[in-house]
């Protein structure tokens, strides 16, 4: 299975053997316009990406992976040797003879526009002000994202994905191109996602929000031009975001009532802090390094006003019944983010438009980020789903090979 | 059973029946010093209170109410005969005819040193250095407020309690009542509370502080000498909490993705709000107006740091076997603040502890504010507990009434 192994690995780190190794970030200025939603026009942009694994002769081998919230283009491998250094963000699950197997597939993970790792996004120059955009920066839709990687598909040369698979948010983006892209794809794998945000939802991205707009050195959205960063309200703002990502079960047993500081003795001089409460805020103010306010701004609103069904009447079936690929859907027993019941709609759904669909409910204490997680029921079925497509690719290879000779 | 409905209901109101009608707050200014589980002594301290019903001659129909996070002495009736205005926080359980039955019972509701209702808090003056206390304000634990309930029950008169009731952090002070003073109340009713605090529950806890502390205008907690008012922070801190006290099915109910404002039309001008934010939001506001910052992170801590049985070897039945009352607990289905696990681990550890316990788990969408609820089987559950109490104490009077006649 692993004959055409990758050579790019790090021979230092102990995962060599199935890593994608050291990575390198491509990107592309598309000059062709983009028409957002908004009706703004994005008139030349730079779209950030990686690929692992190689692209076969017919093009067909190609997956694209669609990032979530925090996440970005870098989702396997690495920069450096450095062995401290993380991994992208899925690189659990891609990797040569890993679940999305890069010596099977040609694997595409681009930055969202928006976003904040390369990509056009707020924190880019606006070409037609010469300043940074900021608050100025459109809206977006989900379509948007969509479309922009419709216009990297072209410039890649791919007509037709073997899949397109996200999580979370991510896991919307790939809904999505199954409806206003039905032939451009085969597959749509949907992990941990919904086909909108529930009020309480809703409720925790307006926290975060309120969290980031509070900071006074948010600037209404022009930090960058004054000089500032609103790292406070970024941090609070993540802090509550990712306790919507933990199941009650996982910090019952990973941080319990456990201190990182003080003590319980009665007194005055012994505050104490607890270690959950360290943990978050570690996490906050890491992340409040690494990402910016406004793309944090947009894509949460995204998020809140994104909803699948709502230009089909409403009606997930209507939805659906343009599709034409086949479809995985994957949840977790503990995420109460987008919880199983969310994914059960999307199956319902499907199962009325008369679609392919393959459901696992994964039992696990991860909490919505188990789609991040090494679980091994999840990574083994996506694997088998993922190498029952590679099968029907090379299939048809051989196939027309044949028919060439005949 | 209504023979001696109280004359203080206002005829204006349809709830005249059955309500307390024109309430008053009571005060006592309590001498005796308060040495707290800190170390330091309040030398003297002012308490405000409400009380409902009369006391019998022999004392023993008392009830004392304990308050939660947000509450305040003001549990049952009005002040004013406006019609708009709304009842004290427990107004669907306390009155004439009612679950607590103000015909039979003398209720008394004291708000907790450390609140900021009028009894000394942070934002009373120190009388050591004539300056308001503000975050120099004691670190507080439960036991204090128990030993300034204790104080208080001695200035009524009050030996022992027919009950201690209380929801949520109330719940918590009722079992530290019933471990600390035993032989001080009979019965124990403990709804929708815990014995200490998931590492969820105090990561809401750290966020709502967090969002507290980053409000340029809280001053470091010096901000009544400031003349600010961190009230974006406070409302921010509320939103959180408030939250968590709310059920998904609930939100999803009675908010749905319904807007408020704007529009999902695709274009520019069309910002949406959606009626969960402008929910909150109101909430949110409307708490930072009535309520005081310092006292929010001086009872958040004390929360984080309740553990019932810390102080008994971590051991819940040993704990419980210090108590001489009965226990009546209630959850609610869809509290995920305090789920109903959390009160079956009260439960299981009472009959380990080999104490009388009546348990109710209440089917409901309401959440954790469930407790605050008009819910027919709770209220009447809880109305049927009581009167079974009423009429221990009137069978106790009548027996001692015939030992003196004999």
């Amino acid at each position: 299975m692993h004959k055409n192994k990758m050579n790019q690995q790090s021979s230092s780190r102990p995962d060599a053997e199935n890593s994608i190794g050291i990575v390198t970030a491509k990107s592309v200025d598309i000059t062709d316009p983009l028409t957002l939603a908004c009706g703004q026009v994005l008139s030349e942009y730079h779209l950030v990406y990686e690929t692992y694994g190689e692209l076969n002769s017919d093009k067909t081998n190609g997956i694209l992976i669609c990032h979530a919230l925090s996440g970005n283009h870098h989702a396997a491998g690495y920069y450096t040797d450095d062995t401290n250094e993380k991994p992208g963000w899925w690189h659990n699950c891609i990797g040569p003879g890993k679940a999305i197997d890069t010596n099977k597939f040609f694997v595409v993970v681009p930055n969202n526009i928006g976003g904040c790792h390369g990509t056009t996004g707020p924190s880019s120059i606006n070409p037609d002000t010469g300043k940074i955009w900021g608050p100025d920066f459109p809206p977006l839709r989900f379509r948007d994202w969509v479309d922009s990687q419709v216009q990297l598909s072209d410039h890649l040369g791919i007509q037709t994905w073997a899949a397109i698979a996200g999580g979370s948010l991510g896991g919307m983006q790939a809904m999505r191109w199954s409806l206003e892209y039905p032939d451009r794809l085969k597959h749509c794998l949907v992990i941990a996602s919904a086909m909108n945000l529930s009020p309480q939802n809703i409720a925790f991205n307006e926290m975060a929000r309120q969290a980031i707009l509070a900071d006074p050195d948010y600037c209404e959205g022009r930090y960058l031009e004054e000089g500032k960063a609103p790292t406070t309200g970024l941090a609070l703002a993540r802090m509550i975001g990712h306790v919507t990502y933990l199941s009650q079960s996982q910090l019952d047993e990973r941080f319990g009532r456990d201190l990182s500081a003080g003590s319980f003795e009665r007194g005055n001089d012994n505050p104490v802090q607890f270690e959950i409460e360290s943990y978050l805020k570690y996490k906050g103010d890491q992340f409040a390094e690494d990402f910016d306010a406004n793309t944090y701004m947009v894509i949460t609103r995204m998020l809140d006003v994104f909803d699948l069904a709502r230009e089909y009447n409403d009606d997930p079936v209507e939805a659906f019944s343009k599709a034409t690929c086949r479809y995985f859907v994957a949840s977790f027993s503990t995420d109460w983010r987008f919880s199983p019941i969310r994914s059960e709609e999307i199956v319902s759904a499907l199962i009325g438009a008369n679609k392919d669909v393959s459901y696992l409910n994964i039992e696990t204490d991860r909490g919505h980020d188990g789609f991040l997680s090494d679980i091994p029921r999840y990574t083994k079925d996506l694997g088998l789903y993922l190498d029952n497509i590679s099968k029907e690719i090379f299939a048809k290879q051989v196939n027309a090979g044949s028919e060439d000779a005949s």
